[in-house]
């Protein structure tokens, strides 16, 4: 891995029509080099990421993006690389891992940070690990995420694992990008719900408690079965999809099988019954939408002062000193 | 009531200064105009409307805000009129009933609605109840509402309760207005839960069974146990306080000391921790980004083409056609 990097670092730059064949071809090459165009904050490299993009979108290719989250501790990247590899060896796919990190400054020198973590998967010729973007990106870290999607199904790569990094700031942004949301967590006290924003559990298409092994499996049957009682508690998906409730050992590898049959049987129900494509389309409208906000405020922010007003005006409202809307106008008309 | 609507179809037009004065006042009358300036589509009332919020603000009376929801059947209205009169009669305190429908499209008549609802509230010298504003309210009809809640503060209104109209599309906006959120349910086989939208159960800060009465009461009573145990297995609110359930009979006006017990002790500890001000506070910042961005679109879909422009290229995204953000930076161009 550390070779394909130093090649990339030395890989002369692609033009727009090399990368485009070059990630139908599944060249990792020109995906890393497309993803580092849309995470790029260069106007000019946004204008080509936009093509590139488009081209890609164009490739319809068929995968499954499974949004991961669960707070530290929980042994995330454990069970990514152990159901990374599983996926591959057993399932026969391509998987690719991605990241939001939504606090991410991170130097480019720690770019290896995520592969380490996962250092078996890391080596497959069929999976391609990406760290999240850095918080400079254009459009935002979760927006360069969404892209790097985009282009690694283009690539091949039909299992796309999009994991949350902190705690409590990209779950939403994640669960928004994702056909099926997990949420990782431990038999225990309660203490794994600290860090967990409200609302996660409820809208988790599927909850796995890992670390079930030793003196822990039998506390994972009976947090199971807990579980799966709360859950038939909740609303009704839009899905049709009841959430399951599972358990695995990551270390040990074992029950990994048992994820992806609920993972399996909810793609099989939802390409069925249409909630697949309707969901990955409004998702797209979702994305649409925030896109047009993004560039608006993007715009208004481009005076020099604007800011600073935004700052100083939010200050003021919310010490309950001026009215919101009062505040807006007075920012609005400053532009 | 008829009487009251009668007079104020007839009252003059107040000025900005009477109406300040009115509201501190109490004045039911200044109270209903505010909040029809708050509700005008008109851009010189909307001027006027940011001049009184923010010497509305400046009052900075204490309150509770109450969002409830519930599925239409749950009794909502029975609630709020048992509830509204157990608060003035019992707890002495003075009642606001506002609602959120986003699909309002009601023309003026249709204004005493929400008062044969609740007929015997209605008539009470310290309730104050106004439907939700129509669709058509300058910045949308949560807005209005947020709005109208300042202005029955001022008025002297201690309790709010925000009602959500409609099924699954208010609910987060209503939450994001109230200090405490309430969902109402029934015991039953879980056919009460269609409509709720899914991530509401667990961030509502109190589950209300209603119709625990007759036949129903034992089954509430079991309901209430299988509800307190799911929420256990919830994460822990940033405001410090455990969700907690509880059961009442609207109908018979029985149990709704316990359901005020339930709000008070929310009260007494997040005003205690400060978690009831920073809530506020945050809330407000919220409501400002919120204006900022409306505001933004608005001027955006000044230009007339700028609109089905936007509906075409939400349909292109939708369909996978074309790049969220290269059609977003094409409408913002287009303007």
């Amino acid at each position: 891995m550390q070779n394909k990097n130093f090649q990339k670092k030395k890989a002369k730059k692609q033009s727009l029509e090399e990368l485009i064949v070059g990630i139908k071809n599944g060249s990792i090459a020109s995906l890393s080099q497309g993803i580092t165009l849309c995470e790029s904050t260069n106007l000019k490299d946004r204008a080509l990421a936009n093509q590139l993009i488009t081209a890609c979108m164009g490739m319809k290719r068929e995968s499954m993006r499974i949004g991961i989250t669960g707070v530290p501790g929980v042994g995330k990247s454990t069970f990514i690389e152990a159901f990374g590899l599983h996926l591959i060896q057993e399932q026969k796919r391509k998987v690719a891992v991605l990241a939001v990190d939504p606090s991410s400054e991170r130097s480019k020198g720690s770019i290896l940070g995520d592969k380490t973590r996962m250092q078996e998967l890391s080596m497959h010729p069929d999976a391609f690990i990406r760290p999240s973007p850095s918080s400079g990106a254009l459009g935002g870290v979760a927006q360069a995420t969404r892209e790097s999607t985009i282009l690694c199904e283009a690539a091949g790569f039909n299992i796309i694992l999009i994991e949350t990094v902190g705690v409590g700031q990209s779950e939403t942004e994640v669960r928004q990008m994702s056909d099926f949301f997990l949420l990782l967590m431990l038999a225990g006290a309660g203490d794994e719900l600290q860090g967990i924003k409200r609302g996660i559990m409820e809208m988790a298409d599927g909850i796995v408690i890992n670390k079930a092994d030793g003196d822990n499996l039998n506390a994972a049957k009976r947090a199971k079965r807990e579980y799966q009682n709360a859950l038939h508690l909740f609303p009704a998906a839009e899905s049709g999809w009841t959430s399951k409730v599972g358990i695995c050992s990551a270390l040990e590898h074992t029950r990994l099988e048992e994820v992806w049959a609920m993972l399996h049987d909810f793609h099989r129900l939802t390409i069925k019954n249409g909630y697949f494509e309707k969901n990955r389309s409004s998702q797209l409208g979702n994305w649409f939408e925030k896109s047009v906000n993004d560039l608006l405020k993007l715009q208004l922010f481009q005076a020099s002062h604007t800011k600073s007003l935004f700052q100083s005006l939010r200050n003021e409202v919310m010490d309950g000193n001026k009215s919101p809307i009062e505040a807006a106008e007075e920012l609005i008309k400053s532009a």
